[in-house]
């Protein structure tokens, strides 16, 4: 049994009308007229394969199938259809669209599921995972009074396509609640595509930790200072940048570690820097490796303070996010499925956050990567190729075949 | 013979009063009303200590005494009265308070000199030394039209302070119309004081060069590329900016070198850094070290743009200043005068630019360095011993009886 990727194709295409800038990409951002309007749209071919589509008080869209055992935990699988402004057309619909095309192939095969199966197409993924944040409880009153990308409150999106924001309590579903959740979505990166392989079996979505950097020296004249009466905080800075790349390479895996952000005081090309504020963010499997490793960097910090003469301190930025491993059964699952289908597969984290961290706090979830050309996402350039596309969908479709047998 | 400490101390007293601020720096920007109030005590103390006041057509203050041979080129000693923004109150005023001194002291004891002597106080040095500028013929129209810290521009200030903008030929002096220039200033660093030494004779103003450099790597996602696959402009330019200050300080000399000013794009914590704009600054006494030293810092940028995947380029800006030595003989004048009155001294470069600089074209010139507290100029916490000030003007005394003795 394979999906139908003519038709598949197609609905990529149509949804990608919805928002098109002059780009050539996608502005459907989480509760704009364009997002409301692509909602109509996939309202209607779900129902038109069959799905029974409700939306529940958070605005995410649900499109359910029964099984056979109406009494079993629903398996779930989705993803997000909105898009970052200035987006692409493949980061959310390659899942939503594959997902709804894994439910009309098992329709059309009159194949029936011991259990009921649910389509979910999350709210405002791109501007803070809103849907499956209220899915597990967790969406609070603060983050409902924030401004979305499309200019209205979270709060005020939520009520315009369906939901009721008052109402977030009827939406939590507690661990038991969910068979288990799948994700197929882009890799948004270049390793798949790199070494030439077709599946990503994500292992976990990355913990993410954000320090804020203030480095302080003394601002000096720049002519009258020698060298070796300065304090000199980018001097200092630039130390450290080399100091963070040192410790994250140094040892194996496929932890990550950024400087994004720098400032240098006064910042004038004749004054001594004598302040530099700059970012460290840290991304990895493990949270004990991403504490290992600032504890490492913050270690050599102390040594090149003390050689630069200036002082270095880190304070923790409150968006850390902790790392979500997915569930070893939904990996062999995938894996099983690729080798049905000949394909190649490979294990590996997944960098950037997606709604399936937050479903892992109350189910076992697993993700399909699919290669992104030159791993570019969230510009109109993202692309990825309709071969890649259909291999991921009929990964899905014998995943969700294999977790209905094995669960 | 020695000069008389408080009298200068209390005209240094007297002086700091116009433009006085609420941080208790000094706001004498040249051409603003404090700057002009100042200008008429000025004058009227040199006159009263028998000097013959001249306002030249570029604004710059003259005060003049015969000599015995009158068709002797004089000997020129002076320095500016204007402040920066927010400036201190010995930066300018040391000098050509310490110049009327020695004049008044000279009258006092009725020695009279061979050369013409003249006590200048030069026109707006710290908006562009637009009076030694005008004296060498190298002050532009453009120049005049620029606007400076007081609102006016250049030609509006030389024309209120009782210059005439459109007749500037008539102050540019020619090889041969001055027999020396002598220039005493707070040395705006912190050598002096740190190494216990009384007198800086300086053996020349610094060439300085800038430059832009922009680093060119790939903007990508922070979580979803692996460390193997970055070109981190960020990580380049901490590299490069090592690599400057081992070049400047692996070699022999007193040579400097500052990356001041930086720029990451986009500058977010979760993007890489795709490009990098900062900044090169390098200062030494000899021109042909800064080629070199710049070649060799380029030569390394190379290849640390292979080693980062980046691409590093360097564009000099047009602020460049060719280094300005003293003369040999005023070197020995000046360390004659130290020995005399048992001061400590050292050869040493002025990091920082003067009006000697310009004159430098035209004359021989020599300056005298005194010690600045901490190294603090271009502040209201600027500040020197009055003990300092005093070594420094009768150095400036027996150095200009030297001259007139053996030029």
């Amino acid at each position: 049994m394979r999906i139908n990727m003519d038709r598949l194709n197609q609905r990529i295409s149509e949804l990608a009308q919805f928002g098109k800038n002059a780009q050539g990409g996608n502005n459907r951002v989480a509760f704009s007229d364009a997002d409301i309007e692509s909602r109509v749209y996939l309202s209607k071919i779900m129902e038109e394969t069959g799905l029974e589509v409700h939306i529940d008080e958070a605005g995410n869209m649900l499109g359910r199938r029964h099984g056979r055992q109406a009494d079993l935990p629903p398996i779930l699988f989705g993803s997000h259809s909105d898009s970052v402004p200035n987006g692409g057309m493949f980061d959310g619909p390659a899942g939503i669209l594959s997902a709804i095309e894994c439910a009309e192939v098992l329709f059309e095969n009159k194949i029936s599921t011991l259990h009921p199966l649910e389509v979910v197409i999350f709210t405002n993924e791109e501007g803070g995972l809103t849907g499956s944040r209220a899915m597990i409880g967790e969406l609070s009153t603060d983050a409902l009074s924030e401004r979305s990308f499309s200019g209205r409150t979270i709060s005020e999106g939520i009520n315009l396509v369906g939901g009721h924001s008052e109402k977030l309590e009827s939406v939590v579903r507690k661990r038991g609640d969910i068979t288990a959740f799948v994700e197929i979505h882009i890799e948004q990166g270049k390793i798949l595509e790199s070494e030439k392989i077709n599946i990503g079996v994500v292992e976990g979505i990355v913990g993410i930790n954000w320090w804020n950097v203030t480095i302080e020296g003394v601002a000096n004249h720049a002519g009258t200072t020698p060298m070796n009466m300065r304090s000199d905080a980018l001097l200092a800075a630039a130390h450290l940048i080399i100091a963070v790349n040192r410790h994250v390479t140094s040892i194996p895996g496929t932890q990550v570690g950024t400087v994004g952000k720098i400032k240098a005081e006064p910042g004038a090309p004749n004054v001594i820097p004598g302040q530099v504020a700059m970012n460290l963010e840290l991304r990895d499997l493990s949270a004990s490796k991403i504490t290992s490793l600032f504890e490492s960097i913050e270690h050599e910090a102390a040594s090149i303070a003390e050689r630069t003469s200036t002082r270095i301190s880190f304070s923790p930025i409150d968006v850390a996010a902790t790392p979500a491993l997915t569930d070893p059964r939904l990996r062999t699952a995938i894996s099983k499925a690729a080798e049905k289908l000949n394909l190649s597969y490979k294990l590996m984290p997944s960098g950037a956050g997606h709604d399936a961290q937050n479903i892992a706090k109350i189910a076992p979830i697993g993700m399909v990567f699919i290669p992104s050309v030159n791993g570019v996402s969230h510009s109109p350039k993202e692309f990825s190729h309709a071969k890649d596309i259909e291999n991921g969908a009929n990964v899905l479709l014998h995943t969700i075949l294999e977790i209905d047998r094995s669960f």
